[in-house]
C-alpha cells in the first residue's frame, strides 16, 4: 500500500516521500511518460539511470494495444515492460475527451472511437477500474471528465459533478490489493468550482489527489491561481499530483504551491524535435548554428549524452539525417535534466533555501 | 599503421589479428555498418558492448551530409561520432553505381546525383582519397567500379580494368600517415577476370585487399566459387575483406574460404523489420505467434535485450506500436549475435575444430 510522508514544508512547498510496493519516491517528483509501455526511445534501465523511480503509462493506449488482458497475462505492466520501479496509470479520461471529436458523453460513461482503427469502445468508471487493475500499476487514477479550455461555468460544473459521481463509482468497484487509487479534482479555471470539487473528492478519502483539467490551454497564471486555491483544501498527509505539467518553470511554480507529483510528455516530445533543456532555457539543436559546435549539450551535465561526450554538432547531424540516435541522446538529456531539477529542488527544501533556489532559477531561466 | 598477423590456418580458414592505431581486431571479424556516422539506433558504447572493435562508415553518405570537411574540422570521424575503436570507410563506389540510375561513368570518374537533393557531384579516385583522408578512418578503400550482376564479360572486364587504373591513381595520391589503403579486386562472377584482377591489384601492394562485386545478386555458390579462385592469389600476410556480406551462413562459408573481414547492413536492417537471428535461423517477431511469448529472444544469449529479460511478446508490442525501443532491442540482439558467431568461429579455429563447428552450424541452421 502507498504511504506518504511529509518531511517538511518551506512556505507551501512540501518535501516528502511516497512509498509503494515497488519503490520509494522522494517528492516533489517528476514522472516521465511511457504511453505505450515504453518511455519513448528508452529502455527501462535507461529511464532508471536518469533517476526516475516512477513512470506514468497510459490506460487508453494500453487498453487498445496490446490490451489490458494480455498485459495481465504477461504478469502485469511491470513485468511486461521490464520496469522495476513504480508505475502510475492515468484514467484514459484525457485521451477519450481529446483524441476523438465524435465521442459521446453520458452519465454512464464515454463512447469513443479508437485512434488506431476507428472501432467503437465504451469507457465507464467500472471499465476503467477493471483495466487499471489488470495493468497492475502502483497508482491508479479515477475516471474523470476533463473539460476543455475554455468552457463556460455551466459546462465545467456539470463535468465536475460527473467526475464526483464517477469517483464514487470508481471507489466502489476498486478492489486491487496493492494498487492505490487517486481521486481527481476538476473545476476548470473557476475558483468556486475548484473549492466544491476539492471538498467532494477529498470527502471520499483517496490515497492521493490528482489535480486535473489544468495545463489544457489556460494561462499559466490561471493555473497557479487554482493551485493556490486548492493547496489549503487538500489533506496534508496525502500526495498531490498536478497532471500533465512538465516545463521547468511550471515545475518550480507548482512545488512552490504545494504540489508533490508531476508528469508530462514534454521532455520526450521536444527531444524528438531536437530541443533540449539547459539551465538558461532551451536549445533547438537542429539549428544551423550548432553544426560545428563541438561542446556537449551542457557542460558538467551528468546525463548519458553529455557524460560520454556527444557533441551538439554530432547530435545536430543525427537529427538532420533522421537517425534514431539523435532523438535518443536528446531524450536522455531532457529526462535527466528534469530529474536533476527535481533533485535540486528537494535539496533546497531540505536545506531550507527553496526561496533562494526559486529566485536563482528564474534569474537565469529564459522562456 | 596496420599490422596483420596470421596466427594459424585450418584448411583455408585463417585465424589472425589486425592492429590499427585504434584497436586490435581479432579476425575473422564482422564489421557493423554505421552509414551516417552511427550504427543505426546505437550509441558508440553500445556498439562496443556487442564486442565490435571496428565499424564501417559510408564515404558517399558522409561526403553529402554533414560533409567531409566538417568531419575533419570536428577532429575526424572517430572524434565526431565518439567511437573509440577502428573505422573502415568504403569508397562510395557501390553507392554511386547503385543509387543513381542517371550516373555518368568515364575513365575520369563518376558524375552522379545526390539522393538527398538531386545535386550533381563528381567522384574521381583523387576526390575519394581526399574525402577518406579527411574522414580519417583507419582503413580506406580504393575507389572502384562495381559492375552490377548480371553483366556480360566485356562489361565486367572494362570495369575491372578501370578499377585497376583507379587503384593506381588512388595509391598515387594517398598520403595519410595513419590511414591504411586497401585495394579492391573486381571481376564479377568470371573466374578469368578474378584472376587477372587479383594479379593487377595485388601487384600494386596494398595494406589489405577488398573483394568487391560479390553479394550483388549472384547465386551464393557462384560467390563461394570466386572466393576459392581468389584464396591462393591473395598474399597470406594481408587481410582479405569480403565486402557487403553478413548473413550467418555466408560468414561461415566465407571464413572457410580464407576471408578475414566482412561487413553488411543485414543485422541492423532486418532488426528494423522485426527479424532476429537465433541459432536455428531467424524469427520474425512481428508475427502474431509471439504476442504472448514471455521468453527472451534466445535463452542464454548475452545481448542487452536478452540479458535484461525483454520478452518476445513485449518486443512484438513495441514493433507493432512503432516504438523505437522495439528496433533498438532487435538491433542489439542481431549485432551481438554476429559478434558472438565470429567469436565462436575464432575459438573453433584456435582449438582446431573449425570443421566440426562448420558441420554443427549447418546441421541446425535453417535458411
Amino acid at each position: 500500500m502507498l504511504k506518504y510522508t511529509l518531511k517538511k514544508k518551506c512556505g507551501h512547498a512540501r518535501l516528502g516521500e511516497v512509498r509503494t510496493d515497488h519503490s520509494t519516491i522522494p517528492t516533489p517528483v517528476f514522472m516521465p511518460v511511457g504511453t505505450q509501455a515504453t518511455v519513448k526511445t528508452c529502455t527501462a534501465e535507461e529511464v532508471a539511470e536518469t533517476g526516475s523511480k516512477i513512470l506514468l503509462a497510459n490506460t487508453y493506449h494500453l487498453y487498445l494495444r496490446p490490451g489490458h488482458d494480455l498485459v495481465k497475462r504477461a504478469g502485469g505492466l511491470h513485468s511486461f515492460m521490464n520496469w522495476q520501479g513504480s508505475i502510475l496509470t492515468d484514467s484514459g479520461g484525457f485521451q477519450v475527451f481529446s483524441l476523438d471529436s465524435l465521442r459521446k458523453i453520458s452519465d454512464e460513461g464515454v463512447l469513443f472511437r479508437s485512434h488506431l482503427d476507428g472501432s467503437k469502445h465504451m469507457f465507464t468508471p467500472e471499465k476503467v477500474m477493471e483495466i487499471e487493475m489488470a495493468l497492475g500499476s502502483d497508482i491508479a487514477m479515477c475516471f474523470d471528465e476533463c473539460a476543455p479550455y475554455p468552457s463556460d461555468h455551466d459546462y465545467v460544473a456539470k463535468a465536475m459533478e460527473r467526475t464526483y459521481d464517477w469517483a464514487k463509482r470508481c471507489k466502489a468497484v476498486h478492489h486491487h490489493e496493492y494498487q492505490n487509487l487517486f481521486g481527481i479534482i476538476q473545476g476548470g479555471a473557476f475558483e468556486d468550482l475548484r473549492k466544491i470539487s476539492a471538498e467532494q473528492i477529498t470527502s471520499l478519502g483517496f490515497c492521493g489527489y490528482g489535480i486535473g483539467g489544468l495545463s489544457v490551454g489556460e494561462p499559466k497564471d490561471k493555473m497557479y491561481e487554482m493551485l493556490e486555491v486548492l493547496d489549503p483544501l487538500m489533506p496534508e498527509d496525502k500526495p498531490r499530483y498536478l497532471m500533465g505539467v512538465g516545463s521547468p518553470d511550471c515545475l518550480v511554480e507548482g512545488v512552490k504551491r504545494g504540489v508533490d507529483m508531476f508528469d508530462c510528455v514534454l521532455p520526450t516530445r521536444i527531444a524528438r524535435n531536437g530541443t533540449v533543456f539547459v539551465r538558461e532555457g532551451k536549445l533547438v539543436l537542429r539549428n544551423a548554428t550548432y553544426a560545428e559546435d563541438h561542446h556537449v549539450i551542457e557542460e558538467g551535465c551528468g546525463c548519458y549524452a553529455c557524460r560520454h561526450g556527444y557533441t551538439r554538432g554530432y547530435i545536430r547531424h543525427l537529427l538532420k539525417a533522421g537517425e534514431v540516435l539523435g532523438i535518443r541522446l536528446t531524450t536522455f538529456h531532457n529526462l535527466f535534466f528534469l530529474q536533476k531539477l527535481m533533485a535540486d529542488i528537494r535539496l533546497s527544501l531540505l536545506e531550507d533555501r527553496f526561496d533562494d533556489f526559486y529566485k536563482d532559477f528564474f534569474a537565469r531561466y529564459r522562456f
